[in-house]
């Protein structure tokens, strides 16, 4: 691997009534503090599992009451509404590329040309599979031939990353690379540097705002030099996976890089390929995903899906459409997600700056879904037995690497979305015990 | 090519008011008297195009009279309900095998365990293009290796078939072979003949139940026969697209071969993969599909979607669940499609009698959506011509067969669904005109 992990937490500032935590780059340690503590932390701990909990916080999963903001939908569109502002019959067959009522709505929030944007089913991940499945069976524009046909493909990986993003690619015996995350994103001349000689690189993965699960933004100089940048391989590919464009927990909202833009702006229009959904402001199971590029690779996309389908669920679009009215209606929605939100990321980060300022350092994000937690190198694994033990189901020491690998054994990824906030409190209480035990432990070993 | 093309027509009684059409083997020609007719064609043709008309018999698309049958799922599951029989939170994520309440209700129907048997999104399509894309990236349980990587890989094609399977064949390079349908479904012996001794035979397309677009029906000894003949590739498929399996046209309702439960008997478990879909039940492009097959097959299926999908809509699965309530329901919501399809096949039924008894032959089914018209040999194409500059678009000639190829260019699929019953009517006679016009000039040729 030609580039070790080397994971940095981001550090974007956050409105917060919470203490600011520390420089979240590296966990500073207190090892003897901490083995001084040891039998106390172990009579906490027995204390925690004592009380008997069942709490998760593995998934980015909305909560109940953020699924009922959309309740509106289980209605929609009524009986007798069956037809779009155009005049389709939504109901029956057709429609390869979407309902252009609906991304329409999106086109404006997602800063691309309508007819640069497909409407999909309920999942972007399937977007992304079949991207990559087409890839490998047929090839992109400017391939030379199908990727499965290559020797070998390789994509970069920023890390910390998305867990699916890597199943997808180990599926497709993509071989993974990876880079580390700055606040600002990739390591863009981490990346430049792979990518200039080397053409078994086809691509990368990005989740350009508040990225899973570090919280960074991509800055629009990050996004630039990744859409311009010399590739040895004439058909590379970003992965933009915007999943959390809209995502903001403050009224700091960040503003997405247009990276199609950019890339087209640069001489290389066909280099990124956009996806986002509406999972995480709708329904988690049952939104529209979306799929936004350069005209050349949209045509490509739907010409290899025509094959697949015949057309997406045109009555859930426009159920979504008729739900939004149009692109201020989802920005209005957001800040009802945010409401609820919001308080939860305090309590996340209130307790970790309470409990752990000495002994670990996190993210602080202004969006997204995850809180990223960096404890001492080591100990990341044993954290997650420690609360599983006591009834505190966190997200596999690992899963934010590719191959489940964690070089320094150090992040865990917090996802407090789902739980009622009094259960964020109580797990995050539980989580610092055991992330101070395992450090006890360790210092004492 | 092994087996040349050589199109039967089914031959399945149907009750009917109308009168019985020829044997409906090959066309039968009247060349003489057709020649004394030409003028006379010509003028009525003349006339014809003077109507102006714009008539549709190309697809399979249920009408809209059709699709209101089902409006109250445009207002289901309604406001607050959004939990299934077992209270799972239909609007999260989750779920990858599809809701239980809803397949429970479809493996009542399609005679399968509902272990054996996922629901999908909205398309049958996307899940025959899923299973031959793992196959051909993956392979499928007993396979070697994966099928891209065999030097060659052919599905055999019952002709005349649907054209949808052979685009999915050829945009992965799967070859294909034709045999013949016969009104007990494909010709069994010719298909047994060519698996046994060649490897590179790995599957089959089977519409089993009212045929797209013969009507024909596989029967049991068919099935038994099909899936039990020794193949000599350890991994053949046969993609058994059950997607008429309910859509009765008169009371003498065909009951399917259990294709399934008849492979495992013959121990071949992992032969038979089924398809079915509510598209042409509920709404067409807003239904659910289902995948069932044996276990094995199911969880090789789940792997390989588990990295393409957290899970299907399933708010639309307990919209379809709650609007169906039982098998039964869905029973009685097909009688009423009868009685708006009936009278239109009828018509079509009629008018063919009336003027072409002497020229074409014709299927005449007791289900599904189509009418298989067989006119003279070399005239397909031209009554395809005729009609489109006279206003009616009928499927091009060819499409029953891949390539587009009817090497008899004889066989037009006729779709009647769409229309109203008064169009339906214009529209054959109009077709019934070009295929005589067609027939004239060519006997005159």
């Amino acid at each position: 691997m030609p580039c070790q992990p080397s994971p940095r937490l981001g550090r974007v500032a956050r409105v917060t009534t919470q203490p600011v935590p520390p420089e979240p780059t590296a966990p500073t340690t207190a090892p003897e503090d901490l083995v001084a503590r040891l039998a106390d932390l172990q009579q906490d701990y027995a204390a925690l599992q004592a009380r008997g909990l069942t709490l998760d916080l593995t998934r980015g999963k909305p909560s109940a009451e953020q699924l009922d903001l959309s309740d509106a939908l289980l209605a929609l569109p009524g009986e007798g509404v069956h037809t779009d502002a155009d005049g389709t019959d939504v109901r029956n067959y057709g429609g390869l590329q979407g309902l252009p009522q609906l991304r329409r709505i999106f086109a404006e929030l997602l800063g691309l040309p309508i007819e640069q944007l497909l409407a999909a089913g309920n999942a972007s991940l399937t977007l992304m599979y079949d991207t990559l499945t087409y890839a490998t069976l047929f090839g992109v524009p400017g391939s030379e031939r199908p990727w499965g046909q290559e020797e070998r493909v390789r994509f970069i990986c920023p890390v910390p990353g998305y867990d699916r993003h890597f199943t997808v690619c180990e599926a497709l015996g993509i071989e993974m690379i990876t880079v580390p995350m700055t606040p600002d994103g990739p390591d863009a001349e981490a990346v430049a540097a792979l990518v200039a000689d080397d053409p078994s690189i086809k691509g990368m993965w990005v989740v350009p705002t508040y990225a899973n699960p570090d919280g960074s933004v991509v800055s629009e100089d990050v996004a630039r030099r990744l859409v311009s940048m010399p590739t040895a391989a004439p058909d590379f590919r970003i992965l933009w996976d915007n999943a959390y464009a809209l995502h903001h927990l403050t009224e700091d909202e960040a503003t997405s890089a247009d990276a199609v833009g950019l890339a087209a702006e640069a001489g290389h229009p066909d280099r990124v390929v956009l996806f986002a959904s509406t999972s995480k402001i709708t329904f988690a199971g049952a939104g529209v995903a979306f799929l936004g590029s350069s005209p050349a690779n949209v045509a490509w996309f739907s010409k290899h899906l025509s094959a697949q389908s015949i057309g997406p669920d045109k009555v859930n679009q426009l159920r979504h459409a008729l739900f939004f009215g149009d692109a201020e209606g989802v920005r209005v929605h957001m800040r009802k997600h945010r409401d609820i939100l919001a308080p939860k990321f305090d309590a996340v980060i209130g307790v970790l700056a309470e409990r752990l300022g000495e002994v670990a350092t996190w993210s602080v994000p202004r969006g997204g879904y995850f809180v990223t937690l960096a404890v001492q190198p080591g100990t990341a694994s044993r954290v997650v037995e420690l609360a599983r033990a006591a009834g505190i189901a966190l997200t596999p020491a690992g899963a934010a690497f590719p191959y489940g690998d964690d070089p320094q054994d150090s992040i865990l990824r917090l996802a407090p979305t789902l739980p009622p906030l009094d259960e964020v409190r109580v797990a995050m209480d539980g989580v610092a015990t055991c992330v101070l035990l395992a450090g006890a432990e360790r210092a004492a070993d």
